[in-house]
């Protein structure tokens, strides 16, 4: 067995939950992988203390080079990653010094990670109006990773590991799952779900409702089926099969044959048809309402949805503490946490550490089945 | 304490699951009400015999009268509603003569409980392409109901008890429930759900998602606010506040402040401030993707959503086989089972009751808590 990847944790906006959620999750995350937080060590030694306030000793190392950390799960290494002051800057208030060491972090983890020094990037919320602060117009981490990686052909993809599933054993087995208005009838007898869990990717995200029709194309939903039987099948367990992709609708009960629009007869179902002919083992388009409770049932590896709230809602209820973000298309491996910067609760101990302990065991199985 | 209210079970279409899961469920309907079927007492035999195999007597009991009942739990009391001839009537199939059946039972019900014969009905699932076979063009129940009570504005109300709500536990407690682009943030400590249940009402329903935004006006969203608090009034334990009704908005992130669309603050918001003014306790418009976490945790009594799937991906979930449906506005109680006919699983004895039970309880709460 090879060993435990190199991953470099990024620890976002220092004024977000980023640093405590490091803190207490750094023991796991050595289980995991070599991990190496690439940020501010006064910050991160704040987080330290925050989370074990009776701690005497500095347990945080400064590096100037992620090859010169050695594992530890007691001694936290961390990449000094900027060179802004931020020692006034508040836990909870946006600021442009923390807005641009978020950006200098991530930029560093590219950077090392490009040269090798590193096997991939987990990062911490940073905050969209931090950034503003500093000058810096990205909406987020995705389009910093492409531009400084050179990649045009990008995707997001949620995942909910299988713990995140476990509502499932609340979902029906002997019920009823049909349409009401009768037409389409999906009775599922649950099969369990052995492995691996849940990935969804959106067709279209971050934009209004009414804007989306456009870019709902049969080109834009094959290319979203690729992306994601291509990082399932890094992700899942078994090696034999094409991971089964449940394709969604976008009408209610998908359309009703036609009643309730046209897209999945004129737009989804060609493109579920086109990945069949190239051999995908994608079905649809469902009626997105029983799609994620058949999910829940063990019928699917992963989900293609066609606008941002038609997959979050699901998520959020599913494993919202546990899902976690995938860049897919980049050159280098990079996972996230599947939340906000949280300034609501900075600084104060509480934050939950399952999100970045989650992304942080997908990033090192990406990495190792990239080996 | 009143005597429980006398209930009517119509049976729907006889070849979907109806008939069954009223046999299946006949002790616990007798706990919660009085209840009679109205339907068919040969299918309703035909539904005993396939649920208690072993049993010799014939437990089913024909009426004409509603009056003529007399509760027992032993015993099914069963109004002869139609003169179709359903001996060749196939389980699983569609035919006319269940159709017409299927809206004469519904018929019977409606003139039966108009009259005074009965408090309230609880209907089985009919078969859309069953009552078109019959020439009639009814799309569900609904329409029926109103044409026939001579109501013009109702509307639908899916409810989901606490049971159904179970998954609450997983829902996060001490986590950073905050939108992954940090503007709203909603950090919801549980307060834990005492009472009652998630009542969720749509703007839009059965239409192509590409024709709701004509319909999404500020009237449309103000009239369903004020629906689904009338009938939450009713089915709270509590008496003394108004129930506590969200509202979710239409795009992502509810618009994230008018980067995704505006129909938040120029539809939304402003229903919103009308029903506040008239004393009801709506708040939004909130991300839709977080308002169902937050629901389980406690903090609404009822959630109005703007379109089919944003209510039901998140219904379906939580509730699926215990969900029911409400009619609001008409002048006689009336619930329903949430799911279809099952023509997959009609006849094989296997389908879930849960959803027929729930129905007969809200049903019986309605009816006591209008005396």
């Amino acid at each position: 067995m090879k060993q435990r990847p190199r991953l470099l944790i990024t620890m976002g906006d220092v004024a977000g939950i980023g640093p405590e959620i490091i803190a207490r999750a750094w023991p796991s995350l050595n289980e995991l992988c070599r991990p190496i937080v690439v940020g501010d060590p006064d910050w991160m030694r704040r987080a330290m203390r925050l989370v074990n306030p009776n701690q005497k000793v500095d347990y945080v190392h400064e590096i100037r080079d992620a090859k010169e950390s050695q594992p530890d799960p007691k001694t936290i290494s961390c990449l000094l990653a900027t060179d802004q002051n931020l020692s006034q800057v508040q836990s909870g208030k946006v600021s442009a010094a923390a807005g641009k060491a978020a950006y200098d972090f991530l930029c560093m983890a590219i950077d090392q990670t490009l040269a090798g020094a590193a096997d991939g990037i987990v990062t911490c919320p940073l905050h969209k109006e931090g950034l503003r602060a500093a000058g810096l117009s990205y909406p987020g981490h995705t389009e910093i990773l492409a531009e400084r990686t050179g990649t045009r052909q990008f995707g997001m993809l949620l995942y909910a590991s299988t713990p995140a599933l476990a509502p499932a054993r609340v979902c029906a087995r002997t019920s009823n799952k049909v349409e009401e208005r009768g037409h389409r009838q999906e009775h599922v007898h649950g099969q369990g779900k052995d492995a691996g869990g849940l990935g969804v990717v959106h067709v279209t995200l971050h934009m209004a409702l009414r804007d989306i029709f456009p870019h709902l194309t049969c080109d834009a939903v094959s290319e979203k089926i690729r992306l994601l039987d291509g990082v399932l099948a890094q992700l899942l367990e078994k090696n034999t099969d094409r991971p089964r992709i449940g394709v969604a609708g976008l009408n209610p009960h998908a359309g009703d044959g036609g009643l309730f629009g046209d897209e999945e007869e004129r737009i989804i179902a060609p493109a579920v048809k086109a990945a069949h002919a190239k051999g995908l083992n994608a079905t649809g388009p469902w009626p997105s309402d029983t799609l994620f409770v058949r999910a829940c049932e063990g019928e699917f590896d992963g989900l293609v949805v066609m606008y941002h709230d038609q997959g979050h809602i699901a998520v959020k209820l599913l494993g919202g503490r546990r899902a976690v973000n995938i860049s897919a298309g980049l050159p280098i491996v990079r996972t996230s946490v599947a939340h906000g910067t949280a300034y609501d609760i900075a600084g104060k101990g509480i934050a939950d550490e399952s999100s970045l302990i989650e992304a942080t065991r997908v990033a090192a199985k990406l990495v190792m089945s990239d080996e």
